[in-house]
């Protein structure tokens, strides 16, 4: 193994991997080698591009923290969260679609109260939010933990501000018996996918614009069904056809409706997969 | 651009980059995200292996500081470090072969007188290093920066111990009117790559041991000339056929000879390339 050269070094790598005891971190790790040294050999990697990519993904690594994951907002603007999302979600028709997580979840979201207001004092255009969930064959699904996160009419999520003093426009709301959950809100804003680090300066310098549609993200457990982590787009919002991160389904578009007073109302149903094995 | 699925969505994300102004970030970006949607399909990715797997990276870059290049380190293992070193450093026969610049380089190392001691207080056996810097043609290379730096005799660089009041065992030697320089050290000794961090982790659930032959890192620059980053390996050592970054090439393996009293001499000339355009 001395002397090894660029037509020689990937068998190299292989070889030395192939007593991994774990099967699949065998597989992974193989195909990883030969997509890594494939795409150094297609692109004649000069040392220099090495070196910037690897300071690139330091940069990215550094801005990870607690309430930011920008190794989740690359996956998403390179597409591969939506892949991955969709080699994984083939559900029977009729259930709702499955899109990206995003890099702002923060788990362990506070328990609300069935009608309580989600957004507290969150700037933007009062809303309420009526769903149901239920099974593909329409029957509720009573106790549904629903999972609620949004930005605020200024496109920023709690977690973008500095001076909050806990979580706000996230919470958990739980469906009654006949699976219907209600709550009070804002409306959600398209915004910029954050271009305070790496990632966004990496979309600047390629291209398109960097606005997500406004959208609500939800993330739905019951007992015996799949988890939903799905977004709900806010029809009417000139970003649906260029979503940066490719997360928008023509099925979770709806229209958050205005009445008299300005009030706007936005009727959801969420139709969840049984777990294999769960059939009722 | 909704309802993407598996099928579209890689040519949707190519499309969007295609007008990048930067030609040569369009094709780094668009072969990037090539391969990265061709690894996740032949894998069949799962959502907990991508979560996974951008948890790994996220510890590799807060593992990362102004000390420890954990991603640099992820590189050398993957092999991609020696295979882009290949693809750039296809030299004349007769010049001093390039090999991997490792995760412990620091840049502004201090100067140091000729026959200085590099090795400080370091442990281990006391060396000596007599090398001679010439061109192709066999003229000596006055003036070169002989940057060096190593592991000491528990195998550690100084900047994987946490108490060192300033750089220890590196240093820049200038040679002389004839070409050569000296230096007084340590032996350097074999040394797993660290295996306190991430890449350490993936190293023991994948397989191969963890052992890099003892070497010598040097990197030497003089006006006129291609900067050299290269890596003197001790002749014997055991660990040499089974280098875990694949740096070895036998043209760098070379004997430490000890003499009577127990101090080991290595003797070695660098033969630089010429920088293009710059023929005396």
């Amino acid at each position: 193994m001395r002397n090894l050269n660029q037509d020689t070094i990937t068998q190299a790598v292989i070889a030395r991997l192939s007593d991994t005891p774990d099967a699949r971190l065998k597989e992974v790790l193989t195909c990883v080698v030969q997509h890594l040294h494939a795409l150094a050999r297609e692109l004649r990697l000069t040392e220099a591009e090495l070196q910037a990519g690897i300071e690139f993904l330091t940069a990215v690594g550094k801005k990870c923290s607690a309430s930011r994951q920008e190794f989740v907002l690359l996956a998403d603007v390179l597409g591969l969260s939506t892949l991955t999302v969709a080699m994984n979600h083939d559900k029977p028709a009729g259930c709702t679609e499955a899109t990206t997580f995003g890099p702002f979840y923060v788990p362990d979201a506070q328990p609300m109260a069935s009608g309580a207001d989600l957004a507290g004092d969150a700037p933007g255009q009062p809303c309420r939010v009526r769903g149901r969930v239920c099974a593909l064959d329409g029957g509720p699904v009573a106790a549904a933990q629903v999972e609620v996160w949004q930005s605020d009419a200024d496109g920023r999520y709690d977690v973008q501000y500095e001076d909050l003093p806990g979580p706000r426009a996230r919470g958990v709301f739980s469906t009654g018996a006949d699976g219907r959950f209600q709550l009070r809100s804002v409306l959600a804003s398209p915004y910029p996918v954050p271009e305070d680090g790496p990632v966004g300066q990496l979309m600047r310098a390629s291209s398109g614009h960097p606005w997500r549609p406004a959208h609500m993200h939800f993330r739905i457990s019951a007992p015996g069904f799949e988890i939903l982590v799905t977004q709900v787009y806010r029809q009417g919002d000139p970003y649906l056809d260029s979503d940066p991160v490719y997360g928008v389904r023509q099925s979770l578009v709806a229209p958050w409706v205005p009445d008299e007073q300005g009030l706007y109302t936005l009727d959801f149903d969420f139709v969840l997969q049984r777990r294999a094995g769960s059939e009722p």
